[in-house]
């Protein structure tokens, strides 16, 4: 286990958290962006979803995301730190991600969340780049909600 | 992220946690009511079963659902301070909440929990408010096992 | 809830959690081996498995774990300190195990953990015993998985 001030890793656990209520109000992408530097890396290939570049191409991916679900639930755990550098840091932690579409589908993930985050001159943490695999064989219904249109 | 000592933080996170043990062991609601005020509130009208005011009426919903229930796992996770007034906090956790009835019906949900919790004069916290919202659509077997009968 | 140092606390959730990553990992079963202390018994009797004593009979389990089965997530939540005596403690938490046999079958539990630890010399801790029991009713598919062939 690698060494980190407490107070640190729950700012970490607190940001990752964060993401899961961000997203799981399916509303106001603004509050899920404010978690994320401006030219964050958001990368979703190793789940056959984007690779989206800064807050306009997060943006643009969540605006459709909030618009199609009726219900999220991203219920995260397993928090680990896997990297600190006082300014900058990694945790991971596992998330069991459960939806709904508008359209009846519904989808459940079980994926390994990586957080690569920079502490800001006001001493918070945000994300510069939040990658993810899959621990289980991903469903179809997956790509059918969030892959490309 | 609201400013809280930790504390507080970890004895409201432990509140909550001892909440689900409480529940899952399906005995000794004596135990469960210990964690409450005498005149706490505990509002499930969102998840359409009832609102109970005080020991005396939750002690009569739970002392039920123990009678019903063979097995319940409540899984918390996502715990998150919303509120912090030094005597008074809220926080709020994610659930799976998982049972099957002595009849072989069973049930899944998965809620947001809301604790209003008070200090109290030695220092340790209760809850005084305790409601809930589903974060999914709700499965029909929710009020065939816990509404009224 | 007991009195336990918090960097105590925090070491036996790393220490539950960093089980739960080695074995999902489903590779290299001495990270898992070095958890435990040399002696260490596993005491999975209650869902149906066996009894392993030391590092051996461990390896022994986890070998053909690790061969059997393509993918595993095991996520840990409601972590609670329930003995503290400075060199040992003990803690438990709530399991949700999945898993995925290489012939297809698949396999769910929902289990708490006990971890009986001791402080080793270096300040760490390594798990002396570790017990789980089922807190809904057991598939049959984990002793088709796990099971003695």
């Amino acid at each position: 286990m690698i060494a980190i001030p407490l107070e640190d890793r729950i700012a970490l656990q607190d940001l990752m958290t964060a993401y899961c209520y961000a997203v799981d109000k399916l509303a106001n992408v603004e509050e899920l962006l404010a978690l994320f530097t401006e030219g964050a890396v958001l990368d979703f290939t190793q789940i056959g979803l984007p690779l989206m570049n800064g807050h306009g191409e997060i943006k643009q991916f969540f605006d459709r995301v909030f618009a199609d679900m009726s219900h999220h639930a991203h219920y995260i755990s397993n928090f680990r730190p896997v990297r600190y550098e006082g300014g900058a840091a990694a945790m991971t932690a596992y998330v069991i991600g459960i939806g709904r579409a508008r359209d009846g589908n519904t989808v459940e993930v079980n994926v390994q969340y990586l957080f690569e985050a920079v502490r800001q001159s006001s001493g918070s943490w945000l994300c510069e780049r939040y990658s993810m695999f899959s621990m289980m064989p991903l469903p179809g219904s997956l790509t059918e909600i969030h892959g490309e249109h």
